[in-house]
Formats: structure tokens, sequence, C-alpha cells
């Protein structure tokens, strides 16, 4: 990012929350969706942090697609499950809620889940996840999402990025937190690249004639306007070097995500008229917890889990490569460095966010 | 495969059992490991299935690194949770076992999480996932392996292919299963490719020098040597296309099947000893048994599925593409053949099997 500013993560998760107190959402869920949102962009995935305001959950709440101050209701519950209806309401603080409650559970019966359904686009999965490593547990975030995705031989987008979150703690090394797309790329990459103007790998998508494709905005176009192509699933094109199995991780998080959940699946998650108009979206999700102390005594675990990594990252490098990384490593170290720093914004982003703010009356101290 | 004769399902059941029973394993024990040899064969995957008798199982039995009479046992438990170890005997039967546990766990509390250590090689993943389908669960198996799989940027094999199998019950259409190592392609792949005298594509693995390579004798030679190079995780060789996904997701199976129960993990799985001779083996495995009617009512669910399959199968397709599949279909339709026209022996492997019985004084219907 050349043409950047540096913000305080503190100035915009103020802002993130008031704009959604001004929208109507309650202090507490108002708290939740800004700290969500604000993780993102420490973490360094800006695709879902802050710069999406305005697209996904702004524009929402005011067109009443998205409920301010939804009925969320705990439809079923057993021991160690719950399913909850997030009664179209925004899709952090019900997910928020419903790891807590995976967590108790976990805490109670050493394993718990807890899915939503009627739900809205929930931020980055990690960070649910991330909520179990504070009660020494390891968690567990999956969500379906707006298709992008083409299954394998197939020439239209049916699939979500869906993605899988799963963080456990460690010792005194940092914890493991994996956060990816089922996809090659996750689409926000695609975006970026497009914005700048700029070819993406041959391999993340394909053109409306089914050929590999390094043209972000015809892949994105053709997405949006639900015509052949889209983004691949992780092993790419063919079953030759896996795509299938990218394609079988997706419909995995699609089933236990959505389809459990009793949520909309596929192309009918975000509906639209035969105008082509937005419908209110019906996402689903899943969370897990699982209580390591359940299993074995926490400390050796931990040490456990610090000789994994460490082996890892003495493991001898191919030539030229600086290091060895953990799922999680670089977005920690992303995070420590924008805490001290600021999170970056690009103009445009920075303008969009002064906007919303001057539409709903809120001051900015950046 | 040119080269075979079919033997049907039932007189390699037999034969298994038999060679099992042999070797002092108890009357169920030999039964289920039998059972899950053979069902590996008949869904067409032979490098896990008859084929590997010797290699993986009775080789082991015989020189006392597998136990055939273990003292496997309860270590810890909760309402949703347990952990045991497996005394060193046959992965397959503890599997077997703790997957049982783990469906009466959820059919109690919601969702059960057993997890193994102690154990062995415990034969296809999905095996033990499928078992949920009958009691109409979503099932969940993991398990580590021995080191073929070379993380993103090292350039010596430090994972296995720490497979992923998750398999959902449907209605009319048939179960999701989804089994897959988490690296571009199975080992097994590789040997039969090697056997053959035939290249493996480039993108399945790396040699010595960190390149990629089509020779899979060479790979799996340096391999078996700790020499550098090996399988690559799913997603290539670098980030561009995802190689750390696959990656996190071999080390995310680690922790789950390995770190969680306290076994042995990644290259310290299979230990040897300075001179190189083989020590018993610790590996772990993860079961886990969610119950669909603790959140939504069987039938809907169901419903739900079979609506999710046929809608990607009549997703539009790439030019020449025959059909979309959903994970497990392949397999299940190999199955159904196998079970009417029996299991392909190549020579080789059906010499193999005909030499353990002689050994064993086993009398041989085919």
């Amino acid at each position: 990012m050349s043409q950047s500013r540096r913000v305080p993560a503190e100035s915009l998760k103020t802002l993130c929350k008031e704009v959604f107190r001004q929208l109507a959402v309650s202090e507490e869920d108002a708290r939740i969706t800004a700290d969500v949102l604000v993780t993102a962009s420490l973490r360094g995935v800006d695709s879902h942090g802050v710069a999406r305001l305005r697209r996904y959950y702004t524009d929402g709440l005011q067109s009443g697609m998205i409920v301010a101050q939804p009925n969320e209701r705990i439809v079923a519950e057993t021991a160690g499950t719950a399913l909850i209806d997030a009664g179209a309401g925004l899709g952090m603080p019900v997910s928020y809620r419903a790891m807590q409650m995976a967590m108790a559970k976990a805490d109670a019966t050493g394993v718990g889940v807890v899915t939503v359904r009627n739900s809205n686009h929930y931020g980055i999965a990690g960070y649910y996840a991330m909520m179990a490593l504070e009660q020494d547990m390891i968690g567990i975030s999956l969500t379906n999402a707006d298709v992008n995705v083409v299954p394998t031989f197939a020439n239209l987008a049916m699939i979500g990025t869906n993605p899988i979150a799963v963080a456990a703690p460690a010792g005194e090394e940092r914890a493991f937190v994996l956060d990816m797309a089922t996809s090659v790329a996750a689409v926000g990459k695609s975006i970026v690249a497009r914005d700048r103007g700029q070819p993406i790998p041959k391999g993340w998508a394909t053109d409306e004639t089914g050929a590999l494709s390094d043209d972000p905005a015809r892949v994105l176009q053709n997405i949006a306007k639900r015509q052949p192509g889209g983004m691949l699933p992780l092993g790419g094109l063919s079953e030759l070097l896996g795509g299938h199995k990218g394609y079988g991780l997706g419909l995995m998080v699609e089933i236990l995500s959505a389809v459990l959940p009793g949520a909309a699946s596929l192309d009918e998650t975000y509906p639209k008229t035969a105008d082509g108009e937005s419908l209110p979206a019906d996402l689903g999700h899943f969370f897990g917890a699982i209580k390591v102390a359940a299993f074995r005594p926490l400390d050796a675990f931990k040490a456990s889990v610090d000789d994994v990594i460490r082996r890892l990252r003495q493991t001898p490098r191919v030539d030229g490569a600086p290091r060895i990384y953990i799922a999680g490593e670089k977005e920690h170290e992303e995070a420590e460095q924008r805490r001290k720093t600021g999170i970056p914004l690009d103009a445009k982003t920075e303008a969009d966010l002064k906007r919303i703010a001057e539409e709903l009356d809120i001051s900015v101290d950046f």
C-alpha cells in the first residue's frame, strides 16, 4: 500500500462502534462487531477489515437487509450443542455469543459445537477460533459465503470460499492459528489486484471459457453476473494437482456450517429477485471448542505444541527461503507491528470511512 | 491394472482375518482389521488395502513392533470426550472402538470426540468417518502418519500426508464422504507409478535440490533416506497457489490427532535407532461424531444434503467434462462394481498374499 496513511487501531474501533450505534445496533453488538473488523485490519487481512464497513455491513443495516436489533434465539440445545437463529442480524455478535456458548459447553462436557443460521457475513473466521485460546481450548470456526468458487469440472461459481479456521494454544510460542479460504486464493486478493490494475497469478481463477485467467476484473465481473468461470478451489483447475480436494473441503464447510444449522446453501445464500435486487442473506456458521485439559494436562499439551513448532521452524530450508512459518505467525507479527504504527488505510478506504462518518454525523479523530 | 485377476471381497476378508488370528490377534480385532483393509480395497484405495497386509501389519506383528494383544485402556474421559492408549496394538480395532465411543457420547450430549495415542497405521481414514452414517451422525477421522510431506519453504519431509475424513448422511443420494490426504497426492500413487516405471505429474513432489520432480523412485528414496525433498502439501510448492494452506491443514491434523492425545509427532512418529533400525511407532488419531438430530430434524437435514448434491451435479460443466462429482461418489461406485466383480489383485500382490498364507499355514480359496 503505497498511498496510505496509518491510523491507530483504537481510532478505527471507536469509529466503527459509533457507526453501528448510530445505525441502531446495541452497545454490546456494536463493540463486538467493531472489534472483529479492527482485528482483521490489525492482522493484515484488509479484505475483511474496516475497508469492508460499507459494502458488507452499513449498506445492509441501512437498507434493512441486516436487522439492527434482531430477534436472536436458541432453536435447539443439548449438553454439548446448540443451534442459534441469528434473526437476520449482523454476523459478528451472534458468532461471538455462539463461540462463547460452545466454550461453556466444552468446559462442562469436554467439547461443544454451536451452529448459527439466518445470519450475515461474520468477518474473519479466525477471530472466533482464537477466542478459544483465552480459555486454553482448541477453537474451530467455519462459515459458508457468497458463491465465488467453481466446483471441479464445473464452469459456474457454486460454492463460497468457505473458510476453515482452527486455533490451538501454545506455551512459549505463539498459538497455531489456521485461517484459510478453501479456494486457491481469497477473493479479496483478486479485488485488490483489480483495483491496482495488476494481473493475478494463473491458477487462481478461470474465465468464461473455462480457461485459466490472469485478469481479475474479468473474473470478478463474471462471478457478479453469474456468468461462467470463477475462483478455483485449493489444488486448482483439475484433479491432477488436487483441485477436487479443495472443492471437497469447501463442500465439507458448506455442510457443517450451512446444512447442519438449516441455513441457505450454495447459490441460494445471497438470494436475488428476478430483477437482480438483493434479498436478505441467510448464512450459516459452525463453531467448535475442545477443552485441552479433558485429554492431557494443559502444560504438557502446550509444551508439545511448542516442540512441534520449533522442530518445524528448524527444518532445513530450500535455497533462498528465509524462514519456515507456522499458520498464524505472519498475521500475529503484522498485528504487533500495526498495533504500534497504526493500520494503513489507502486513500479510497479513508475517504469512504470519513464519508460514512459524515453521513451519520460522527466526528473522526484522524 | 492390466495383469490382474479379480478375487471376491469375502475371500480376501476371510484370508486377512485368518492371518491376524494366526498372529495371535483376538477374534474381534482380526475381524475389524480385515474389514477395514478389504473396505479400502473395495473402494479402490488399493494403497491402503490388502496389498499393504505385510508391509504395514503382519511384519509389525511378527517382529513384535505391533502388539497382538495390547493393553488398550481409557486414560481420560468426560461426558463428551475420551483419550485411549492403544497399547501399541493394531490401529484399526482401537480406532473402531474409539469411533463407537465418540458416537455413544454424541448420542448422549450431541457431540463426541475421542482421541487415541500409542497406536499404529489405521488404514483408510474414511472407514471410521463412515461408521457415523449408520447412526445418522456426521463423522470425522484424522490421523498423523509417517513423514512424507515438506512444509512450505522446507526441504525435508517433516509431516505426514495427514488425512482428513468427514462423512455426512444424505437421504436418497449417496452420503458425502471426504477422505483426502492433505498433500497434493497420496504417497501410494507415487509408489504405484514407481512400480510401473511411470513418471508422476510435476507438482506432486520435489527432489533433493528442492525442484519439482517427476521421478517417483528418486522422490521415494529421498524420503526413505531422510534426504531433502518430498511430497508437496495441497496447493503445491510455494505460497503462490496456496501450498501454505495444505501445509497448515496437515499441521492442524497433527495437532488434533497427535499432540492432543499425546502421541509422538512429525519425524518422531516412526522412530529409528542410530543404526536405522525401526522402533515401535506411536501414532495418534482423532475421531469426532456430531448428532444431526441435536440440530435439525433428521429428514430435513437429509433433504438439504440431497438438494445440495443435486444442485452441484446440475451445474454447467467445462467443455468435455462428463460429470460433476461429490466427494466419495467415485469410491462408492467402485465399491459397488468390485462387490459384484471382485477385487483386482496384481500378480505381485496375489503372490505376496499367498506367501503370507503359506507361511502361516492358511488355506486360500482363490
